[in-house]
């Protein structure tokens, strides 16, 4: 079982100045911020700090950028999503509330440091290490931490071209940008979202598009919540160390708007979770494929 | 660019008497036989066959048994199927001929070596190098080889459990078996199942359950060929060495019989494509999920 005493608070991977090798380490915030993306320096953690052995150093660099926090290459690793886990989401989308997770994958080439372009903020968790058919009670013990994704969509393929199945049309290549650091379960306190459940309880979930709010919700609201989730997922199904799933999104996208609000070139996308930060991105626009590709990090 | 001049015909994993390792290798078949079951010895290749630098040595062994053709841990792999690609199989289903591939993913963990517990024998491509945005014509270049595989379905998860999305119910642990190996697409000369398309063309793919032959059907009988679902798959998505897709599968399946035929605890399903072979397993019950876990292989 993944231990939940951990010498750590927050995770990153990140570049320092005049080295060229991506570091692990801890994100030391200035006085009276909780989100990463305020970090200047970090503390190196030599090793996997998602396995047993790893060391958290004395050594501080200071932050250059921050990378993808996972690295795309881990073994069994796989993009668990789940659709309609927003009672505002379902409200306005007009879809029922699902009895069971709606779950789709997406390759792990979407993830990325990202016309029908659509952006969805959602809360991800971050799996510690295997576990297979565990109890919601025993499920919290198996999260490494949260992170923030988005789950960018292209509507016209997701609902029109796929055959009702939505994994192609939200897993092109960098589709999935996540960031900007892990933030373990401790950190949260009362509004954990692990625990924190019911409307307007946990963690405040939000998507800014060139600046303008246009989600904003509360993890609480979700259907599924974490525990609930991981149980559900992991019958007869191996969840493994580093292995995501994307907790769907609140109510704001832009094809439930009136006119459907479709993402531009060269449009920045912000997704956040206070407590843990937020990650931003530029769209560029591909008329091939009248898709977004080769997304630009703006962190 | 996949070389397409590869010093092999057929590729397996395998485990030889006295030796605690898996060894890669080309398995030498009888006379007159063009399934890789009937091997019994094997010529050892060093190295990764899909990567450029491997060595097929003089070397010859017995062959103890098969093992799965790809490591499971295999960094960024994932396995990609497709819904409703053979015209046979729309039909009884009575779904509409899909304008586009209907893709969806299952985890790696699902390989292995399977109540409403469903076959489907499929024709699975494996991609031999990295590629995005081919175009049909140059879709071929990328195939390292085909290999068998049986799409493992829990019609209630996959259907009615899950909002629509298949992966869940088509993903649980070891519910995509494949094998016995990989045959190189030279081998199979004019049936070669990426170009001899149109009806009761190609390769035979079947089957089996506790001996009685229950789907049978003609590879070139597929509504997206292989070049044509490689070229559509890759737009804006990376395929990656070692990637796999299952085909789909042709009629026949449990779920549209009249009564169903599901499977049972301890039945022996054995899926096969003439000039490849064969994938046989045990299916074991499992109560507690209503499905069937930890298959035993029978190769």
């Amino acid at each position: 079982m993944w231990a939940s005493k951990r010498p750590y608070k927050r995770l990153i991977r990140f570049l320092a100045p005049g080295r060229d090798k991506v570091f692990g380490g801890e994100p030391i915030l200035p006085e009276g911020s909780t989100s990463i993306n305020d970090a200047k320096i970090a503390r190196f953690i030599r090793g996997d700090p998602l396995r047993s052995t790893y060391e958290v150093t004395d050594q501080i660099f200071e932050i250059k950028s921050l990378q993808s926090i996972l690295p795309r290459v881990n073994s069994h690793n796989i993009i668990r999503c789940l659709g309609v886990n927003y009672r505002s989401h379902a409200l306005e989308a007009k879809l029922p509330i699902p009895e069971h997770p709606v779950l789709f994958y997406k390759p792990t080439t979407a993830v990325c440091d990202p016309p029908h372009i659509d952006y969805e903020c959602e809360l991800v968790v971050v799996i510690g290490d295997h576990c297979r058919d565990v109890s919601p009670e025993e499920a919290l013990d198996h999260v490494a931490g949260y992170t923030v994704g988005n789950d960018v969509s292209h509507r016209e393929w997701q609902l029109h071209r796929g055959g009702g199945q939505w994994g192609f049309g939200k897993g092109f290549d960098t589709w999935a940008p996540i960031g900007p650091g892990i933030v373990t379960p401790e950190e949260f306190g009362e509004n954990d979202p692990g625990r924190a459940l019911g409307p307007g309880k946990g963690l405040r979930i939000w998507t800014k598009l060139n600046g303008e709010t246009v989600q904003e919700g509360w993890t609480g609201d979700m259907i599924f919540g974490v525990a609930e989730t991981i149980s559900r997922l992991s019958q007869g199904t191996s969840l493994r160390r580093g292995n995501m799933i994307f907790m769907g999104t609140p109510s704001g996208v832009g094809m439930s708007r009136n006119p459907p609000l479709w993402m531009k070139d060269g449009d920045v996308v912000e997704v956040g979770v206070d407590g843990i930060g937020s990650c931003k991105n530029t769209g560029v626009f591909d008329n091939a494929m009248q898709k977004i590709v080769q997304p630009h990090s703006l962190y």
